[in-house]
């Protein structure tokens, strides 16, 4: 047994659920929307202030907490310095906890790239992350930092191109594994609709030689690992083609014929709930939830960015939440970014963020 | 001026609007499912059914009306024979108005592929297109035909893959040019989105082929001749990127720089109100009706089938309808088969039949 208490063979991590625990928010960078959204969906729903806290800089927090007083006209939130996530059990009711991660951040100009911010961004995740592999902390969410800003950090934070790649890399360190052999996957959810997507940031030539057997495979391994604990069961995969009507037998494109189905039986043979390839065009009609319809799969493998993008973004992107799959921790995350245009105006839409928070307590079990 | 009173140099097809003529719908094969949406369509609808008329076989009409009367536990309803499109005004309420097209059609068995059902359906496309362009009727709705009893019926239905191809060939005869210079586009609309698409039955690999500055100028032009007599002004299109992000700044792909912008360009050259191209994830979600939201766009061009497709099969696939662009006539089909599978047992679903006969009444201007 490792120090997660997993048996050493279980080649994909499981998200562990540890409901009692808070659930951690990092501030993400400082000069974004980050701390602006953190507030205000705090302030819409104060019921959630007594099971999270914010790991970031009181100082920022507190400029964020002023902005939006000014811009909601209501009384500005107070905040409660902490030093451990124990102590959010012991917060006053409408404080908001902050736990200062590091020395506190300099005064910073909204929407600007900064170093500072960035860097300051890539400690929050990093003390975050390895909060969440002790068992500190039930739940990541994110808030969003800016590429450019980890990038002008320099070592070790503008190694990574966003949350992902240091979330993996700290797990990663945990497990005693190497970064490949803990192989993540974006999964997409809102409501009514989760996908899992083979590929992502990469051209939609490059997406498509990207679908391989072993690719789709890990995809349905990785998924079926992340799924089953939650749903308390083995999740009805479905996967899409690639082509129109999944190649029409051949008659529009082989990829089907060729990769995705053999990966789809080896899925079977694995002992996995699978099934497709699925007509792109319907199968997310078909996962759909929908009061009173029972709906056919509990999640689509999608075999590229915008096959499982257009469905989810479509009910509304600020509905959408964006969950990293295969790490030994839940994380959740906004689907938008640092919005540099809006930030310091007040008005950030913090509807993304709140459904972040909202799936995180409902991966671990708690309110939905 | 040409037979249809359009200037010569109008390279692109206006649909043409005739509120007053009645809206023909063709059969369809007669051993699918075609015969029974009709007649299901208009016992729920009985209204349309002062303002359409069935080109097909009165015999395969009759069997589809006792289908639905034991299926339905209703009373059968009764036919009128007509002998032109003129006759439906005088049809008796309640009755379903049948042309007879060539001679009646034999008995055929329910779910089989059928060289008389194939040829006789594409006798009906034939003689209701004719109709169209003759400007007897209003607008055609198209029955599912079966693309193998259409091969096996041999000349000339045989060289006819589909629908489109035939109406293509029929309106070029009658335009007195080449079926290469009328090119035609496929819509698919519900109630919330209009997308066109630049390509459609080819592999995902083949469609990122087919996207040329060539094909996307030619998909504006189409799509901004067909919409704007129907929306009364410009229509304000919105065109979606191939790559993620719409290849962020090609970063993730080079279509965008390289061909979907300068057609885009080229476009707003031509007067066009076009914008993009858009990350595709977002752009569907921007262009949807919804109540009390004015939505940014009129129309999405779609870089291929799925893009396209999904987002408007998402909300329902009986919802959709599939409208052909670029022939001097309306033309609006249910978007999906003849399904054999389910022929004759009464369990089929008008509602996708449905609303594209309420999808060609609105493009005519009728009712909603």
């Amino acid at each position: 047994m490792n120090a997660l208490n997993l048996p050493p063979d279980r080649k994909y991590q499981h998200m562990r659920k540890t409901p009692g625990n808070p659930i951690v928010i990092t501030m993400g960078d400082a000069a974004g929307i980050g701390p602006e959204i953190i507030v205000k969906a705090m302030q819409a729903h104060p019921q959630a202030l007594q099971g999270c806290f914010v790991a970031g800089d009181v100082g920022a927090m507190r400029r964020a907490c002023a902005l939006v007083a000014i811009s909601s006209k209501q009384m500005q939130m107070p905040i409660a310095v902490i030093e451990s996530p124990k102590q959010v059990a012991h917060v006053p009711p409408n404080c908001l906890a902050v736990l200062q991660v590091g020395e506190p951040l300099e005064f910073l100009p909204w929407g600007q790239v900064s170093k500072a911010a960035g860097a300051f961004a890539g400690q929050c995740v990093h003390w975050a992350a390895d909060a969440a592999l002790r068992g500190d902390v039930a739940a990541i969410v994110t808030a969003p930092l800016h590429k450019e800003a980890m990038a002008a950090a320099g070592p070790p934070y503008d190694q990574f191109p966003g949350h992902t790649e240091l979330l993996q890399t700290r797990a990663a360190s945990y497990l005693g594994k190497a970064v490949e052999d803990v192989p993540v996957r974006m999964m997409l959810a809102n409501d009514e609709l989760r996908t899992v997507l083979v590929s992502i940031h990469v051209s939609l030539r490059q997406a498509i030689e990207a679908i391989t057997v072993k690719r789709v495979l890990e995809t349905l391994a990785i998924t079926n690992a992340a799924l089953t604990p939650l749903l308390g069961r083995a999740p009805r995969m479905a996967v899409a083609g690639l082509n129109p009507h999944a190649g029409e037998g051949g008659l529009f494109g082989r990829e089907e014929i060729d990769i995705i189905g053999p990966a789809i039986e080896a899925g079977r043979g694995l002992g996995y709930q699978v099934s497709g390839p699925w007509a792109p065009d319907t199968v997310f009609m078909r996962a759909r939830i929908k009061p009173g319809v029972a709906s056919e799969f509990d999640v689509v493998i999608a075999m590229y960015h915008d096959q499982g993008l257009i469905p989810v973004k479509y009910m509304g992107v600020e509905k959408g939440v964006n969950i990293t799959l295969g790490l030994p921790l839940v994380r959740t995350s906004p689907d938008h970014g640092t919005a540099f245009d809006i930030a310091g105006t007040g008005r950030a839409d913090s509807s993304s963020l709140w459904e972040a928070l909202r799936m995180a307590h409902t991966l671990n079990g708690g309110w939905v």
